[in-house]
């Protein structure tokens, strides 16, 4: 374990954070909010202190395998939420501490579950700071690392680092170099988020909302600054918003394809398909669940943010769909569990892993027949790897282990099956709301320490998609040398 | 497809129930019960009739290959429960054909979910009935043939029928000989059955009683013949009970290596171990929930009564747990997933696949650390091959897809989301009571058609483990010539 390199990383995530703290300061001390202004200034001077130790214990191998990557995630992730959340405490705008570590957590793994009871406590550098973690936690704030530096001696092994913080069962580099590739991502990131900017603003949002608006459906986290979410603005918000959480839940690759003109390559491409198949289907049938409640062009706008929302994993809300009839509430718990497209900002379990598990099946119930049969799994005329299969496969018995073992903690409280089911289902996959006590209108606000900490676990085991996290726990992974 | 074989077959199955028809309407004849009476006796009359078909379309050749039997698996379980309903129907005491499909479907499977209102409208004969389909849903009428007749040409062929039907992973004959094996598996479990109509005996139990509730631990069913269910009876026969669930949920081959004195491989199983001791620490994770609520003594035997009855999915029920603490109630739920032993007559994913999947699990995160390394699954020392694994993978998938979509049916109508979870959880799993509406001392009446319909097909994929059901939808399966 090449120990010190991923002390050097450590120390440039903190610098880069330190950084992006500057103008959740700058804007609390225009808004003369001076305990938010100190606590911010105070976590970047510690960050950037704590930054130091990568001159106490300088790199002296840049090499980098699998295991140093998943390492490296596990403990960016708990760093930037632990050190994260120490403005909110300092600022005295969220004083408990475990309250702050799950929203920045929240706020990091673009979850967008609130602790938050009123939000006339929080002031606009915390709203500001609040929104932005999205925003730095959706794309991934080692691949933004990786887009500003050559950071290792080998482009495979700083794709190992890639591959351990971005979504899916399958990370290919866009371009040759791994630099470059992050560098696509995060210019595509940041002209599609200029984009909803400009269309937000055209709706006559204030700079403020449209920037801190923007942030969360980007990374689709579902951070709002008042409690009533999107449902406080204008249905015109409300459509660009809904489009918006749609576009960012594709696969970045294809708007790479797209911009390169490969577009029969870009459409051939049966996730993107799924993805938008299902949200087609699913909007048709919550539409006819709530048109009586709503009427028809309500009924539509409800349907569209609402199935967009859930199924790219943002969490916004325009209504209270917990008081849906049955089979929506259902059919939006079922949308959290497929989640988004892989290589985009959603979570959950990806539309791509749905189709490998399906023809994986398939295949399975083929060999059932004939057993002398080798039956290979073809996505888009491609054949995918044994190994991705597996990978898969083991990916969904660490999901739903995890999701038994949380639910059985949470029910060591009082809350009920259903808000624990759901808010495992939503913090694993990363969504924000649930049902019941959870629901849209409702809050994390109520559940015990020990229920705020599973959640939190849950929140980075989803956005980390479990292994990097799982992986410190395999004996021998702490040894110095590798055999 | 050889269909005169799988007709053949299936009338030998007709004339088998026919046979077991008998005693149930000669109780009906003796306790003058006459609509009943006739209800059997026009039912047998109709079975025995259609098992003539075998005469109209005589077997040519005996082969039987892996795809015959699983077609015949489905079709024997759909038609045992579609006829075995008629008697409830034409006796009166269920009037509605759905509602006698459900209950006789329940029985077979050995869920034990009821839509039984009024047990003062079952006659006598009717009670033996039901309770009656649990002990041969249990082990499975098939097997029951195979016991009996050595039926097809080799012994690999009728080894794909046991397969088939019989619950688990891996199902290996115990001796060469199919016809011996299935034997030898029906002893046991007459011998226990018996054992156990002794010991309730001595505690009092008329013989009616002590017959018909031997059956239902015996099959891991859950029918009793009054709602208090087991809370009728004395602590002695609630021990007993409690005791014999436990035993029936252990894997019947461990029983043959025990008789046949090996018992250092019988007890080197880590099923076992693992079955034992998640029974120990749930009773007393239960015990410690419960115990404010009914002191000691009376705790102790409810944890362990209420913990074997839903780990082995029996389902019988000593006390509302429905309104135990919150954590004692969900990890109910989460037994009710893991079930049973492979090779017992319990249900659920079985604790052999858990072991597996876990054990994969494993080798995957080994793999991602070391990605050069071929790593193999080992369970007591043998290597699981490749196809079990990856078999039992897509056992898992086809098990949570079914439990998504039998959970959004559910929600078309007005049942609850708790109430709809733990249906689909507990009929899938052959388990019997849920929670909410459908707790141990609730029921299934009030659930509509449709929510009927889709449990019955969620008992019957859960009782032949979901493939010989879902491929009988695999284009080519119905072709006449083989590939």
């Amino acid at each position: 374990m090449n120990y010190r390199m991923i002390v050097r990383l450590l120390c440039s995530v903190l610098r880069i954070v330190a950084v992006f703290l500057i103008p959740a300061a700058v804007i609390s001390l225009v808004c003369h909010e001076m305990p938010s202004f100190w606590g911010f200034v105070i976590t970047m001077g510690g960050m950037l202190l704590l930054s130091l130790t990568t001159f106490v214990f300088p790199a002296r191998k840049k090499t980098f395998y699998a295991r140093e990557a998943f390492v490296l995630a596990s403990i960016t992730w708990l760093m930037v939420s632990a050190l994260g959340a120490l403005p909110f405490v300092i600022g005295g705008t969220i004083p408990h501490y475990i309250d702050a570590l799950f929203e920045t957590a929240s706020g990091f793994t673009t979850t967008g579950s609130s602790i938050v009871r009123d939000y006339g406590m929080l002031t606009m550098g915390a709203k500001y700071w609040r929104c932005f973690t999205h925003w730095l936690g959706g794309m991934g704030v080692l691949v933004f690392l990786l887009s500003i530096e050559p950071i290792t001696s080998g482009s495979g092994d700083s794709m190992h680092i890639m591959r351990a913080e971005s979504p899916g069962p399958q990370v290919s580099k866009l371009v040759p170099h791994t630099l470059g590739s992050a560098r696509i991502l995060y210019l595509i990131y940041i002209f599609l988020t200029v984009l909803m900017f400009g269309f937000l603003m055209a709706g006559g949002m204030s700079v403020f909302d449209a920037v801190t608006t923007a942030f969360a459906p980007a990374g689709t986290g579902g951070f709002a600054n008042t409690a009533a979410s999107i449902g406080a603005f204008s249905p015109y918000i409300q459509w660009v918003v809904g489009v918006f959480m749609m576009l960012f839940g594709v696969n970045f690759g294809v708007y790479y394809l797209i911009l390169q003109r490969q577009l029969r390559k870009a459409f051939r491409n049966s996730e993107l398909w799924l993805y938008l198949i299902t949200m087609l289907v699913a909007t048709a049938a919550v539409f006819a669940c709530v048109q009586p409640q709503y009427g028809t062009a309500d009924g539509v706008r409800q349907s569209v943010f609402q199935v967009s929302s859930i199924m790219t994993s943002t969490g916004f809300a325009t209504t209270d769909f917990n008081n849906w009839p049955q089979f929506a509430r259902t059919l939006l718990v079922a949308l959290m569990l497929m989640g988004a497209c892989a290589g985009s900002t959603g979570g959950g379990f990806k539309v791509s892993r749905v189709i490998m598990v399906f023809k994986a099946l398939q295949r399975e119930l083929r060999r059932a027949l004939h057993p002398n049969q080798v039956g290979k799994v073809h996505i888009d005329g491609e054949t995918v790897s044994g190994e991705t299969i597996a990978n898969t496969y083991a990916f969904l018995v660490a999901y739903c282990l995890i999701v038994i073992f949380s639910v059985l903690l949470l029910a060591l409280a009082r809350t009920s099956f259903e808000t624990n089911v759901t808010a495992v289902i939503a913090c694993l996959n990363n969504i924000g709301p649930g049902l019941d006590m959870v629901g849209p209108m409702g809050g994390y606000a109520d559940f015990s320490v020990l229920s705020k900490i599973v959640l939190i676990v849950n929140m980075l085991l989803g956005r980390l998609e479990i292994f990097p996290i799982l992986i410190l726990f395999v004996p021998g992974v702490w040894k110095k040398a590798r055999s």
